[in-house]
């Protein structure tokens, strides 16, 4: 047997659930990742740059993501990975129907660098470009989010369920700055944040880590989260944790997520959610599999 | 002996240590406060507002600060009290030579409302208009902070050491948005942060409580913070903790710090706090002590 049809035998085997092996293989990995990241957190860093001067990377993040890949391409051969650094470094980020991994190792690199206790890791997996299961673990507050298609989104075993509210003016809205800064690009991301407190949200809060501001939205502590210049390594696991959790996840024109965009809306409810779509102007950044 | 000469000869039996008493009660008080936030955060809440739609309060925040001044009152019964909500229901804000507790009883109320995780308790204790102590309780991440003049800052018994940067472009900035959300305020309050990213800032952070803020300034997450539209009872606290963990603690013109004066700047260094002081525009706010 090849090591693909090796791996369905044990997925028949499984009962009926082909992927329960894997989402318990990147728990493992996610815990043991943020172990590193907590004890990183503590110690001297050598900080390097990529696309800006605001786009941070350590040898955390390298030896974090070498760590979840090696490990997981020695127990599930054939599968696919996306990961943040590997596409740095020139890996190309496609979606195939194959399984993928889709990994950001240290998300909130910059709070990472900073020691500003916001840091996650982010391992989501998609099976003929959908997504299964995601898993993000808050390192620092050792929170594990886990959300499964169709088995509900948890936090430490908490079930997990969004906000309901569709009024803007009881909204708190989560939003990211994003890698590019030039003149234009903050304009429009300080002018979408002026439109919605114009539009009376309660607020809008900027934590430097996209994938546990979107945890805070499956949680129900948010009502929408928007972001532009994002990655799919950010998105991927959130996308199916926000879901399982009753929220809505979209491309920011309203229309259907495109996990390669670099786009994002998501919100508890779908009137939120096309509310902010019809409310921010977008900022253009180059889709991850353009590299 | 009336109740002030007893306090005194109960500081003296303290041997020199005169405030030993009451730094104790307030962190045994911003304990129990927590536990009450931290399960009313659970429940269903009540939500009123103040001087805007974004300046909220609920039941919590009046039954918490009522707790806490009805048991220090009846500890030391010549002290005297500056709190947000007694201040919100018509109380002076003065600040007098007497010994005098400056109480936030919930420093985070939109996001206690929302139940997103960054509350945080504060007490500060002045006496002669020189702040001695402070604590602020991270609510749900149960994290102590306290500072006491002359003789250091701690979390959770951990020693808070602010950051010695003094680059603007390797600073992690923190501000909050403050309750005026008129336009000129919201383009003054952006026109900060652009000023600051266009300074090639790392990141600016909103995370919704300003004593949290400062308090990761104190512990060295942070660079630099400054916010229009605060009130002294939340700085009072985090300007003894920052201060005693080797930071500095200004007015936005780049003066001394005015308790009242609903401004601030605190960084990690004197250069990088002066930066900022040149960097940001002025949004005015009417003083605490003017109400």
């Amino acid at each position: 047997m090849k090591p693909c049809e090796e791996e369905e035998a044990g997925a028949a085997a499984a009962g009926g659930d082909p992927w329960k092996e894997c989402a318990e293989v990147a728990v493992q990995l996610a815990l043991r990742a943020g172990q590193i990241i907590r004890k990183a957190l503590t110690e001297e860093k050598q900080v390097s740059t990529k696309t800006s001067a605001a786009d941070l990377v350590t040898e955390t993040d390298h030896f974090v993501e070498n760590l979840i890949i090696s490990v997981l391409k020695e127990k599930f051969p054939s599968h696919r990975f996306i990961a943040e650094e590997s596409t740095a470094a020139g890996s190309k980020c496609v979606l195939t129907d194959s399984p993928t991994w889709i990994i950001d190792p240290v998300d909130g690199t910059c709070n990472f660098v900073h020691r500003f206790p916001t840091v996650a890791v982010s391992i989501g997996f998609a099976v003929n470009k959908e997504l299964e299961f995601g898993v993000i673990y808050h390192c620092t507050e050792e929170r594990l989010y886990t959300g499964r298609r169709g088995q509900g989104a948890f936090c430490n075993d908490k079930r997990l369920q969004v906000s309901k509210e569709t009024d803007i003016s009881k909204a708190l809205i989560l939003t990211e700055i994003g890698p590019k800064r030039d003149p234009a690009t903050l304009k429009l991301f300080l002018g979408n944040i002026e439109r919605l407190l114009k539009a009376q949200a309660h607020g809008v809060r900027v934590i430097g880590s996209s994938t546990l501001a979107l945890c805070h939205l499956a949680s129900g502590a948010a009502d929408a989260y928007y972001q532009f210049g994002l990655h799919c390594w950010d998105m991927a696991a959130a996308t199916v944790i926000i879901r399982e959790a009753g929220g809505t996840v979209i491309d920011t024109s309203g229309g259907p997520l495109d996990l390669m965009s670099c786009r994002v809306i998501a919100a508890g409810t779908r009137e939120m959610a096309m509310f902010i779509a019809q409310e921010i102007q977008t900022i253009h950044y180059r889709r991850d599999d353009e590299n």
